[in-house]
């Protein structure tokens, strides 16, 4: 398989496909219109000039076009860039497919499918498990494909379902340390605490909010989707209000989004299990592009930290 | 009618029926029992101590008996107190009944329900229209009663309502002043806002948390019956999301407890009107008690700021 | 008369007279000059640039000068910009003046002078009524041309005067729901509060701070103001005080410039009005420039909110 | 002279005459008043009860009542109280007046007015001269005698005078290491910037806030005299808008009071020498009870900070 | 063995040993002396009121005695309080020693020992390995009898080695999920993080800071500890800066007295561990006394939340 | 001497020797490389663009390098730019040396060691003395050469030592106003306050953090060396670890970087000093640039604030 575009260095020469992630124009010094591109495939994404553009290459160069480039790698500003010399659009006869542009989990949908089925089933609790089921079945087309968020963490297809799995995985090995915690609420608590996203979210690719997602929010659309559930089964009891509490305060503080902050040891748990994943997720993947002996880029959603690699480590 | 407690001047004396609001046991550093009892009429409450009780005084005058006292009024840390030198249990003959010791909301139940009903009445969305005669009507009895908070401010009988009611007026006058506004949405925002509380909060005595308010809250608690509202009339279409958003954003900030900012004109100014009547209510009643040239107490909802009364105010 | 600047669309011609509000000169990477013009009438503004400038076109196309431009409107980065195919100065025969470009508030000054007059002539305390009508004579001229500020909200000509009429009338109309209020201390509040603009600020048009502007602030200055007022008219009394205190506190809090916090009822009510006014003029604004469905930008003195437009209003 | 209060040892005996700074009635648990006494000689001041009081005893024990007190030092929780055994009024014979009992600024009035004299006398701009010159006669008498707070620092009998004649000498010594800096805005600032703590504050004696102070403040209340003194004096020019606004920035921050923060340089250096000659007050006060190797008791205005005594300081 | 002190119930009688943990004096309201006990066993610790004390009672009564207490408990304010109906020294016959009175780890010492012992042999960097066992050694007797805290988590003989021992496993399990981590440096940082309480705090009984605790804090302690161990091993390399940042941002914030926020992988793990392992003992420790249906106290250290036992969980 | 290239007008022409401070190549949207310069000499900096370079002049105009320039001064976005007619490296014969663009301290390196040697020499603790004493000899030469910070202020060769001098002098002057400060904690804080920088920071010239500065960072490294010393020294007592407080608290606040709070008074006038020393630095040199009447550059260490020199000020 051809080498990642992250992968090259500064000054090779590129002549690789990659998908146009998004194309904005703009107008130059000189007054002739060009775009900025950003361009993709599974390692990654990179920034690229396109001077000089009629009409027609606003539409053959727009979003979700697969084009063929031939070009070098410069260094700008702290990051790289593709400086283009030649580009054109994929032709048929080459074959290439969107889904061959777009990183994805590194586990697949069976596996992962498979993994949560098994957790659901070894819930103990009736209401518990059949409002947690019904709910992954109700949205699990979209669960198995969506990303985690826009940004940030696992912003990858099939995100949402991997950063599901690894944090049930995360519960199970907590919860074997302290055993007064409740794995049903955990294992509960995991799969639905992000669901509200299939809603919150337009989808996997080029993925932005919807109006839905703006006004209301993942939180307390999956708290009404509990609820929904919870009068569709036939279910009461206080299962329903700590499931709906699990997910409200799974942010943890008002600030950042909960309107309530967890009340029930397991909701606090959760927190830091959400935080835990998302945290290791986004420091394996900037430190993955670091040698030993430097700083990261500067995470944004680690407080604008820069993270150095040990020399010692190899 | 006698005299409310919160009218006599300190050394005055006191003969007269209170309901106990709360009466809590204490151990003296004589080694005796106590109760501190806080007492009220409408006009307010006023705390007591009664010294050496054994324990039939803890049951004869636990909360919500009414007695008849002779006493006192001291001044005590900046408060009154009332000095009790006699006190016994009301008796049958004596034909007091608890409401009449209950702050009441200064309108009757029936002139608010009618305000309500024609402001429901003028909405012309018939989505908008539909949602809130639903949830109105399903929470109607609770909602002319309950209080709307447990301290602070509106903390009376029908209290709810009575907020409700002055809001409308308000929202009524801001929009003839500002016709850009939609009075359905106004009107309905208004309405709702609050009505969660029927289930957040105990009932309209001793008013407590229940633990779904405790762990969901008003907001989300009432946003949750928007969407079932929305699914059992049949009503698809933005008016719910946008329901949903003036309820979960009416708070203001996601510190105070909205999920949401408000990001629709009318949720923002609905967030306005419910500060400023709820305002004018807490300084209504602080500045009540004090002379002109006096600072009133320090209010704890008005960042604990004193307020004075200019001399030149009647 | 002429479609203003603002409702243009992307790709539409102009062939319009617009005065120029700024005039910033650059060097673009081809070493030569350009200007960065921002042009107005009074639907508003819009950015333009023009290149390879000499010295001559410096003073020609400087601010407050008007031209007649020939162009089109381009979309750059989330804004409209125009595209300068032809500029010249407009010339004599044209009969163009300055005051034909620059925004107005909606109301005729004599209009807003006899609202402003008429609530005066209601107060009944004689002191607020003299130290308010004597400072509005003095500052009268002035306070009928001014913005209410550079930017953000009524940030047009009698922008001032046209803020304290709507908070007149929303005074009135929030008095007339709670009686208790003092509508002589709310009225002269909403007129003085913000009359030491016209020494902070520069004037109605390219409107900056002056240095006691910089370095003393609007609400000192009133302050003194009203001192130095009631040192003429031999006031003396609590009066004086309190209208300082008025204007002294109406921006509510220490951290957003009120070294006292209200701390009588109708300065807090003055700050809530002030508010309402403000932010209806900002939204009015911004969501006038939206279809239903569309947010809005980002409002910087909004939180840096954008706001939703729902598809079901027209 | 005596022994002060202060420096008695928990257990030892008193037999001494005190000054009754405040006197609060309160109800003990057997029903019967009692007083709680702050007593006061220059040495500082205690805390006292005395029980089972009548009326008469509240107007003898009242504050600003001299009294001769027989009893011990107990200690509770973590400060010295004295137990009264014997009080009784003092009698005339025992030529005991008030001053005698307040803590009072270690220099006298007359050296400390030379001090102030001479540094105006130094000044070379005329304005800034005459303005000093004029507001310190305006209010020189209660300057000389007011506190420069209610607590905290300098809070007591010419604490004010004594605050600024420390700073004048201590911004005279920054200056001759720093000669950018101008000493005529520098001293003048000194001087100036707490002296509307003579209308914010009720005099040298139980002092506490007027509503003037209350409403308005220190700062604002001399910005105002500086207008009025310029105006009565025909000055104009900058120099009164810097005055101004060195006194309303020195504060430092909006959080602290100051609706400007310091924007020019003398008016940064005037709000350090202000904290710094507060600071070492404070410091000095509180170690100067304790023995080395111990900790102070926690200081409020320094953010509760508890300071250290090292033992091989003497 | 006796039913613990915390496991009465209000109105029941008790008749056992207890260990005087705190002891202060104060005066009632009828001028007597009255000691506040604070008495513990291993099940925790309650309050007590001794009425009318001599001298001689405050020495038999103080700190680290042993009584036996005849008495039942109330309930004030909140709490369960013993009173004293008849109280006494222990004698010398009943055989009772302070440690069984006091609350220690849920592990044996040779066992916390044996793990830890195990945890650092798997080490495989040498440098890591040598400070981690050097300054083990150094520290290794209070380090297996010191609480980890004066209060909020682990305030208990032996707490420090339990909470290690604790995070220990959980780094394994976490690390066993992540396998980017590397457990040298998590075991190492977890051993180190806090082991400069051992200086920093008094010891393992009525623990207090010392004065190195206060001015330096146990963080900084043990940055110098390392920078001493690896001079006296010999020992240059980034793994001397690398533990010691490990040591130094094990707070994750400035705020929280880290001067340094992780800027290495396992630093930021390393917080987590750290948190998660606190919250765990707190919630259980809190939770315990709590039965389904209830709210727990509030948790100081938890933002002051209270938590709730859901009633479905037994 | 020639005239400092910050003295320059806009406008003027510029025949002078820069020295090149750095360096960075960007793609101008002609697709050609150009360098963005900034240039130095001991007057200050300032920025220059070179159009269509190749790869020789990467270069040849790289960071360190000494460059004539012909050219002249233009204004842009609020600074002077230095517009390039003709560059060339300088030749041998021309006999420019790098330290003759460097801005260096006002103080030769001799005066300010005699200065310092002296106020070790007035120590009156020997320990106190002898640690002090070995640290600056220790890191005497870097200590000598380095600047006190990258930027803000005292950013110049030399800059470290001298920012100490300043404060040793406003040390002294402070404690002979204040006689209860201890002059031997006040100098020996003062000199190793910011010692740690010689390790933090790379050197005097195009400074950077070094990984133990970036990890660890300049307070918690002096720290560690204080331990050092006292064991070298064979000191033990309180004398260290007051040292090391000194050290450790001199940022003042947490969120500074303190690991803890100043708790001892010389601790708390240490970062006093330090402060107006700094401040001071950056008012004058900010102020430098200014004419009367007008308002300097915003300071971003003074929270962003531009500051105004007076008219009447010369």
């Amino acid at each position: 398989m051809a080498k990642g575009i992250l992968h090259y260095e500064v000054g090779e020469q590129v002549d690789i496909h990659l998908l146009v992630k998004s194309s904005t124009k703009g107008i130059a010094s000189n007054g002739k219109a060009f775009l900025t591109l950003f361009l993709q495939d599974q390692s990654g994404e990179i920034e690229a000039k396109l001077w000089d553009v009629n009409q027609g290459d606003e539409t053959i160069y727009g979003a979700q076009n697969i084009v063929k480039i031939f070009g070098d790698i410069h260094h700008y500003r702290g990051r790289n860039q593709l400086k283009i010399r030649n580009i054109r659009p994929a032709n048929k006869e080459e074959e290439v497919n969107i889904s061959d542009f777009l990183e994805t989990a590194p586990l697949d949908k069976e596996e992962m499918n498979d993994k949560i089925t098994q957790y659901i089933f070894e819930m103990k609790n009736p209401n518990i498990q059949r409002i947690t089921r019904h709910l992954l079945k109700k949205h699990g087309a979209e669960f198995m494909e969506y990303p985690a968020a826009t940004r940030n963490h696992h912003e990858f297809v099939s995100g949402l379902a991997y950063h599901v799995v690894s944090m049930l995985d995360l519960a199970k090995a907590i919860a074997s340390l302290y055993p007064s915690l409740d794995t049903d609420l955990l294992y509960s608590g995991v799969i639905l605490h992000d669901l509200g996203k299939v809603i919150e979210l337009s989808g996997p690719i080029s993925t932005t909010y919807t109006v839905e997602g703006n006004l209301i929010g993942h939180i307390s659309i999956m708290v009404n989707e509990i609820a929904k559930a919870a009068e569709h089964l036939h279910i009461e009891g206080e299962e329903v209000v700590i499931l709906q509490h699990l997910v409200l305060s799974h942010h943890g503080k008002a600030e950042w989004g909960s309107p309530k902050p967890p009340m029930i040891k397991e909701a606090e748990i959760l927190h830091y299990i959400d935080n835990l994943d998302a945290k290791m997720n986004m420091l394996d993947r900037a430190l993955e592009r670091v040698k030993p002996g430097e700083f990261s880029e500067r995470i944004f959603a680690l407080e604008n930290r820069n993270f150095y690699k040990p020399l010692f480590l190899k």
